[in-house]
């Protein structure tokens, strides 16, 4: 400690001290946390720390939320780490599944975003946590801007258990336009040669959303928006629901469904949502965290988004999930479904973790309060219950075949061999099946509360699961006295006309048309503009 | 806002013109938040506005964890409110259930805590926030010192949605001992002629521990906490949970548990948790808010509590409430249970509300980490299931008899009266049956995980029910065989020897042990010195 206040010039260090900083407050076997999220990462300090000398820091252990960096592994490599808690990979899954293979990580265990926070103040509370801000200044104190996302739970769960809390910033400023972090919980801050990166990853072009997904939108739209009157909601990133939001100010609009469905959303701030929200459909959003380009739009509307005095957005990845877990429905999408309704987005040699999507697509059993729509949801759940209990809405909306003309639909998820390639203790199941309400294909909505026990759930799959060989082996019989019952509804059941799934129905068709609808004020990514 | 202004010195309002600066800043319908937890109030801002006009301010929609204060119902009374959302009534639940009944109060809906504050964050955001603070800087900066409790969940949300923050202070000062609100998300500040009112609520007196209890924790040890490996947990506030607490230094370090069990709790803290935490088996506690007497103890033990860098604990009502959702088990006690399990504290003619026991106490099914006792009740409960998942434990403990000898267990809960005097949607319900894996009583214990079907469930719960009308009712033959297969389990069964459940076992017999135990740090408020 000594040493690493030689280094510091009040709170603030070189960037050239970074290793050296590391190295003076990291002892071997300490709990590490290195930020990283969906937006941004501490990419300056995980690549500092990949840099220290193992053989004064080693055998660390590593809880943390997303490994996405080359970095986060190389840690490993070297032998700084050798343990590792976290709830997602994504690119870096394959690498990772092969270091487990090799033993240079044991990991403890595979959490969505919410366990590992709230481990963070039980037994996995960091002692040095490594963090990202937009802005410091000299006295520690952070502004986030728009990515506030994991800092909170991370900074409160550090800095109030004696650790030393660690911040690299974009710039060091005199005065920060808001504090978001207080100076008096942050150890040091250092000026990182170059802003930490962000990537676009919610931003879903317009141009290739297709017919098929036009037509399952509407159905969602009819079958289940509008059924159960939904107005709490929580969206996926897929283009499955991106055609959603595109078709609200179209379709669902001449259903007489504005200020009726879709009100409330805790997503991040996709941009095909915008004419959702220009057209007064969708009234108010919550954000875990922010999307690039998106900023001056969402600046500009303080009513729907949370802003700070400073006229930025504040994200907050704790209160986006606890909303979303709180609201009538979570919709997304997934790569494999068995024939009790279990989906898992694994894929086999990688180890990819969970993310948030469990924690959105499962019941909230600890709810307690009313909604139109969880009330009735509860009601179809009941049927013969002595005790009446509402119901979250979790839906599951895919094409029969993915990319690759590889089936959705499976007899057996992968989940169960790579829980033997990993040893993992349960196979790694995204949703399970009695905590998902309703599967959406092309073909149809198999409703999975109607559904009297296990075998009339796997009838209503097969129903709705096409041309693969799952739904090839559905008995007719069955199936035809399921979508009496209402178990399988078929788009003619809903009153869907087909005819109309054409891309005329989107509000937006093309990137340029967000950035018209925004008024000018969503500024894509150079990627995304061909014009 | 221009009247609101010109009534503050900067952010500083003098506490005479706390009405004034109420009624110019209110509009008739807004959603206005009082803070009132279990520990803290802004008991000086809810009187104020109970004194606002209301020809100028009506119609109010309050959205707030806790009324507990006469001034929080005068409101209605007085017509300047007449909406209600909020979690838990407590000592105004007789009073709030008449003005009900009066139609001076719409309740919107009745919380779980989390649950509110996530509705903070999607369709009820407060315009106008009353809180609580131990003191302010003239630039609005808060010091919410070991109460911070709920205050950041009600802050962010009102700050960031263009809302308006008036904290009242027990002290205005130069500077505040460490920031835990930033002064820019604070519009005013307000010192209050007087202290917030604190009440040591999570005070039990071990000399009021039976030996029945005692009898019931010694169960409790062996049957659940070392059988599956509980490290991490949270306790309910009875002398029940008490008597655990108490037992083990004694019969739990006996059995040689200690670092096998109960190391990590998410709770408040309960003095009678002292001997514990000083024999080195609790290693870590999250609290969500204080204790009265417990502050200079908690701040000697910052190896075990998070405490700020002023030397001060720093409570959070949410990730209290996450850990504990994400914990391995639950264990609460409760007034009634009916033949299915489900339990309710309800009592007729209040409206009490729910707090935070269902989020505790319900199955955590987003949850996906392991850990060694999660997966073994999971186990336990998948038999024949082809999916594997984990399992929460959730423990009721109570005595078949209840205080006045009304019996626990009935078939048929008041909860169901309840619903129909109020109106409300569904049966309040504090614990779902088939949330809860065990039901602890004097006489053993029911494990609901072994029970293959709702009329084993039954007599396994008929098996522990005592002399009640219940468990006189049982089939002996069922439950003979209930007891063979574990579903049913009796101290015997357990190697529980009965004749040493008596006070001898408890590390502390009295407050004053307790004091003892803490190195004299621990300072019991005057009711509890009788010496």
């Amino acid at each position: 400690m000594e040493r690493s206040r030689r280094l510091a010039d009040g709170k603030v260090v070189a960037a050239d001290d970074a290793v050296k900083l590391l190295e003076s407050v990291l002892e071997p076997g300490d709990r590490l946390c290195i930020e990283g999220n969906n937006q941004k990462h501490a990419d300056f300090l995980a690549a500092s720390l990949a840099r220290v000398s193992s053989d004064q820091v080693h055998g660390l252990h590593i809880v943390q939320s997303n490994l996405a960096l080359p970095a986060h592994l190389d840690v490993f490599e070297r032998g700084i780490a050798d343990r590792l808690d976290f709830c997602y990979s994504g690119p870096q899954g394959l690498r990772l599944g092969r270091l487990v293979a090799e033993g240079r990580v044991r990991v403890g265990a595979i959490h969505t975003y919410l366990e590992l926070y709230s481990r963070y103040f039980s037994d996995l509370t960091p002692r040095v946590s490594l963090i990202a801000a937009d802005a410091a200044d000299a006295a520690g104190n952070l502004y986030t801007g728009e990515n506030t996302e994991d800092t909170p739970a991370i900074v409160e769960a550090t800095a109030f258990k004696s650790g030393i809390l660690i911040a690299q910033v974009n710039r060091i400023v005199d005065e920060v336009p808001r504090v978001d972090v207080p100076g008096d919980w942050v150890s040091y801050v250092v000026e990182a040669p170059k802003p930490y990166y962000i990537e676009p990853i919610f931003t879903r072009d317009p141009a290739a959303i297709t017919e098929v997904q036009i037509l399952m939108a509407m159905m969602v739209i009819r079958g289940i928006y509008q059924k159960y009157g939904v107005t709490r909601l929580n969206h996926g990133i897929g283009f499955d629901t991106a055609a959603i939001e595109l078709i609200l100010p179209t379709y669902a609009a001449e259903l007489g469904l504005r200020g009726e469905i879709c009100q409330y959303m805790s997503v991040n701030p996709c941009p095909t949502l915008i004419p959702a929200i220009e057209s007064g459909f969708v009234e108010g959003i919550h954000c875990a965290g922010s999307e690039l380009g998106m900023e001056r739009y969402v600046a500009n509307r303080a009513d729907v988004f949370f802003i700070g005095r400073d006229g930025t957005m504040r994200s907050n990845r704790i209160f986006c999930q606890l909303a979303g877990h709180y609201a009538d429905l979570f919709i997304g999408s997934t790569l494999q479904i068995d024939l009790e309704g279990n989906s898992s987005t694994a894929t086999l040699n990688r180890i990819t973790g969970f993310g948030g999507a469990p924690n959105f697509g499962s019941e909230s059993r600890g709810r307690r309060h009313g909604s139109k729509s969880w009330l009735q949801a509860g009601e179809e759940a009941n049927r013969g219950r002595h005790m009446p209990r509402g119901r979250k809405l979790v839906v599951q909306i895919v094409e029969t075949f993915r990319e690759g003309l590889e089936p959705t639909f499976v007899e057996r998820l992968d989940a169960w061999e790579l829980q033997q390639s990993f040893d993992l203790p349960l196979p790694p199941v995204m949703a399970y099946g009695d905590d998902i309400t309703h599967i959406v294909t092309e073909e149809g909505i198999a409703n999975l509360l109607l559904c009297d026990d296990l075998s009339e759930r796997e009838q209503a799959i097969r129903g709705i699961a096409g041309y693969t060989p799952v739904g090839l082996a559905r008995d007719r019989a069955v199936v035809d006295r399921l979508r009496e019952k209402g178990a399988i509804a078929y788009p003619e059941d809903l009153g869907v006309d087909k005819r109309l799934a054409n891309r005329d129905l989107l509000a937006a068709r093309s990137i340029k048309d967000l950035v018209h609808w925004s008024g000018g004020l969503y500024q894509p990514p150079t990627r995304f503009r061909n014009w």
